[in-house]
This record gives C-alpha cells, sequence and structure tokens, in this order.
C-alpha cells in the first residue's frame, strides 16, 4: 500500500485527522509517572480510538538517553495498533550517507511511518527518504514558530515571478520530491492565509498542521483553510494541550476528554 | 574562556587548523575493527597532534543504537586532550523547549564543545543553543553537496537590496545571533567563490569548511578564499579520506599519514 493510501486508511479508522504529540518530558511527568515509555502507553490507551497518528518527537529521548522508550512506544502502538500511523518528528537533514543512514533510524531502527525532514539542504536531504515507498516524508514547508518567516517568508525572484522561500519548497514537493506519492508538508496553524495559498496550489499534499492548542491556532479556520475537495487532506496536531491536560495521576483519563473534544471539534468543520 | 578564545586556543595547540570527521560505518569497520569506539580511539590516537577538532557526525550512532559509542568517543577525546575541540555534527534545528532539548543533547549529554545547527526555523531554532556562552554553534550557511544552491542560493528581494537565501542568514547570524561571540558558520569547500564573497562579508565568523578531501575542494582555493586577516579563521573538515585512508587493519597509521599530509598542505596557504 502507498504512503497515501495509508493515510487514507488511517483517516478512516477512527474518523479521525487528529494526531497526538509525544512530548513526554521526562522532568515533568516524573512527579507523577515512572517513565516515559509508561505515560505513553497510558495516553495511547486513552486515546487510540480518537486519533489518525502519534507524533512521538524525538529530542525528548535524544536529550537524556531515552532511546529504548522511544522503541517501546513505538512498537507499542504498531503492535497494538497497527492502523494508526507514527510519525517520527525528528526534523533530520543532511546529505547523501547520512541522510540514508537518518532514513535507517526513523524507518528501520524505530519503524517509524513518517518522518519529519528539513529541506535547507535541497533534495540530497529529501530523496534518501522518499525511496522508501511505503513511507511518508513531511517536509518542513512554513512552521508555525514565531521565527518562523525569518527564512522561510523572504521573497525570491526569477525571470518570470515572484514568490517565497516556502512556495519554492512546495514547488519542489510537488513536482520533483513526489514521485511515490509519499510526501507531506509541515504548515503550521498559525498561518491561516498561508494554509489557504498553499492548499491552492496543491490538492494533493497533505498538511501536518502543529499549533493546534497550547500554541493557539484556532481549529475552526485551520480546517476551513487546509481541507482539500477529495479527501481530510491533513493531520492536525495537538501536544502539551493533550498530554498535560492535567498533570497528575489522572492525566490519561483528562487527555482523552480533550483528544475527544479536539476530534470532534475537528470534524464540525471538514 | 569564550568560544572563539577556545577555538584560538585548539588552533595554537597542534598549529592546524584541520578537523577529522568521525563518519565511523560500522558496515564498513566490522571486517577490521570490532566497536566503532575502539576504530574512533585509534584514529584519535593517531592523529591528535595534527588536528584542532574532531566532528563525529551524529547518524552513524542514531541509526543503529549505538549512543554509547558516541557519548565513549567524546568522553575519551576531552579527557585525554581536552584542548581539542569536539564538534556534535547533528544538523538539529528545531523550536521552543525541542531546540532546548536539542542543546541538552548536544552540550550536557555528549559534552560537546560546538555543535552544528540548522537555521531553516530561524531564530527559535538557534537562539536555545547560542545561550551557552563557551560552546560554538555552528550554523549551516551554503553547504558542499550537489543540491546546496535549490535553497540556499534562491535570490531574494527587499527594498534596499538583492542577495541569496544563505546571505541573509550570514547576516542574521552576525547581526542577531552573535552576542556571546559564539557562532560559527558552514561554508562548502565546493564553492570557492561564495567562500571568498562570504569573508569579505565578514572578517570574525569562523567557518567550518567540509568538502575537503573525497568532495573534492582544493586546498590551496579554499584557504586562500576563507583565511582572515587577523586569525586563522576556519575549521577545514576531511572525513572520509582521512579515516578511510586504508579500509584494512593498518587503518590508524594510513589515517596519520594523510591527516599530516592535509595539515601540512593547509600551512602552506595560511
Amino acid at each position: 500500500m502507498n504512503f497515501y493510501d495509508r493515510l487514507d486508511t488511517a483517516w478512516k479508522f477512527n474518523n479521525s485527522v487528529l494526531c497526538i504529540g509525544l512530548d513526554a518530558d521526562i522532568e515533568i511527568i516524573k512527579d507523577y509517572e515512572k517513565s516515559i515509555f509508561e505515560f505513553n502507553k497510558n495516553i495511547i490507551d486513552a486515546t487510540h480510538d480518537l486519533v489518525c497518528a502519534y507524533k512521538p518527537q524525538i529530542s525528548y529521548y535524544n536529550a537524556y538517553g531515552l532511546e529504548r522508550e522511544l522503541e517501546m512506544t513505538i512498537e507499542y502502538i504498531k503492535t497494538k495498533y497497527p492502523d494508526i500511523l507514527v510519525i517520527l518528528d525528528s526534523k533530520r537533514g543532511d546529505i547523501g550517507k547520512t541522510s540514508e543512514l537518518y532514513a535507517i533510524e526513523a524507518y528501520d531502527r524505530y519503524k517509524a511511518d513518517c518522518v519529519t525532514v528539513n529541506p535547507y539542504m535541497g533534495s540530497d536531504s529529501v530523496e534518501p527518504f522518499t525511496r522508501y515507498k511505503d513511507k511518508g516524508v513531511i517536509v518542513l514547508c512554513k512552521t508555525s514558530n514565531p521565527s518562523s518567516s525569518e527564512i522561510q517568508s523572504l521573497r525570491i525572484k526569477n525571470e518570470t515571478e515572484e514568490k517565497k522561500v516556502y512556495e519554492e519548497i512546495l514547488d519542489l514537493c510537488i513536482n520533483k520530491w513526489n514521485s511515490n506519492k509519499n510526501i507531506a508538508v509541515v504548515m503550521g496553524a498559525t498561518q491561516v492565509e498561508e494554509l489557504a495559498h498553499i492548499r491552492s496550489l496543491s490538492d494533493e499534499v497533505p498538511f501536518l498542521i502543529p499549533g493546534v492548542g497550547a500554541q493557539g491556532g484556532d481549529i475552526e479556520d485551520v480546517v476551513n483553510n487546509a481541507k482539500t475537495s477529495k479527501n481530510k487532506g491533513m493531520i492536525i496536531n495537538s501536544s502539551r494541550a493533550i498530554i498535560y491536560a492535567s498533570k497528575d495521576v489522572d492525566y490519561a483519563k483528562n487527555a482523552r476528554i480533550i483528544a475527544k473534544q479536539t476530534r470532534d471539534e475537528i470534524n464540525q468543520y471538514i
């Protein structure tokens, strides 16, 4: 099954485009849970019927030597809930052999279904990932952080047109990197006009949309501007607003409440 | 001691700007060495009087779950040869808490002296690193790979001037991110005209120059275009040409021969 078909299956599985970011910070959860794996497991078990994907952010594991907890988390999801996608949020970006090794890290070592990739070094950093035909490659395009415009929104000029850096990256995604139909792009929820603009340029490429919840993106605006005519077209991520819905022993129960609210609110507008 | 002073000390220590990239591939070395750590240790012991820095590329460790070998390698260098800098080549780039965690990964977990950073997400991805005043932050500017121009050399325009994306990143490095005097930039050796141009814009910011050796950059051209009027101004990296000088049990002896040739050739032109 190619990646777009797998994504379609994941969307239909729970009638959801919601992705929960597993940004479990050991410094926060240590007061009420014994390991990141236990925390993730409880979040997953409490929300597995509400999401299309989980997105572990690898820095929480890499910073403290907790790679084994990440391996166990992904193994748990893929064993117990195989239709739900795992997006490894590692934003790796390098070239040649190094980029091939990062693809091995994401797809072979951690067994993720998709991975986020930084395109600053060009095709050399993307193609070692897109070669894995059944896996998803989610390219940073326009991100949700305050300083995202410093590089991404620079106006570029060539002979025939004027556009921004992130539009050039979208061009590369659509016209150069997507021959295996496994490219998606990161489009921040905090940039609603840009969501609509990018969607007008491509009805096919799925968006991974961070910035809903703690970062302040409005769900109605996001969905109305990002949905496609053909399918759901987006994966909407929320991390802290769900996993830290309460910072106490009831965290999983409260995560479920917020996840369900978020999934249902999104579905109102699709 | 601030980072620029530490770099100056490292340059003087062995009268060298040579950096050896520790890109030890377990798939290659397993035929003649028992672990990456043993391989690195032998390379280091054979070349420690010829270099200013070692640069382990983290993907070789992350791909196969060999993080412990990387920790041991850096610990070995910092214990035995404390004046030699360790550059962790991880090219991380993320925002907020995540970026802070990647700084913890580089500086606290692995105890590297410097780290490479991808600037595509803007200041949010650089500032969590530059806060560590005695550590170096090496920002990707113009890289040495074939597709580096796809994004980095896009021509941008604003009201007053026309320049390229990588020049805007250099501007941010010089004017916004360098208040702690700990910024360096990656400038590929395969782009000699660009080396000269960037050097004309800043006599202060050190260059990390990959692409000499296996990637084909010419040493005389590189040094003549990258050196500064005040100090050495550059860290020239070579990885495979040195560590795989011979792929057999004599690898360390042969690595030393090539490292010495390279260091001496560089010094001819400084």
